[in-house]
């Protein structure tokens, strides 16, 4: 996960590579299903053999410890 | 559509609105499957209640008629 700065804002970044684009929509839709589930939505860029995930907390415009627990949630998306 | 350069490609891009994160996420998956039976991949950027859509054509770097078929054929999903 990199912490990163967008239009000011603090985010948690990480990119996943899958082997096409089935494998990456699967994902894509565990992490929604997380989201749900958190009441807690990032936002996931979905391409061929890619996903991007992005943290952050809209209500302080930055990183709540909220953040770090999803993107912990998320890597162990990959191994169920 | 908005046809818009990134990084020196053009590519078609579009946002689509909804109501929450489930109709969001369910237009992601109506797009995917749209993607898959095209044989051709978009980017696909899912967040709370919108969607966004960028077409373009990897192989040429830029925009061939078929991302603009692809378009109006992502349209045509909303209807459904």
């Amino acid at each position: 996960w990199v912490p990163m700065a967008r239009d000011g804002v603090m985010m948690l970044e990480r990119e996943f590579k899958f082997k096409n684009f089935k494998l990456a929509l699967e994902f894509t839709n565990k992490v929604a299903e997380l989201a749900e589930a958190e009441f807690h939505h990032p936002s996931i860029l979905t391409e061929w053999g890619k996903v991007t995930i992005t943290w952050w907390t809209h209500a302080i415009n930055g990183l709540h410890k909220n953040d770090f627990i999803c993107a912990a949630k998320t890597d162990a998306l990959l191994d169920n």
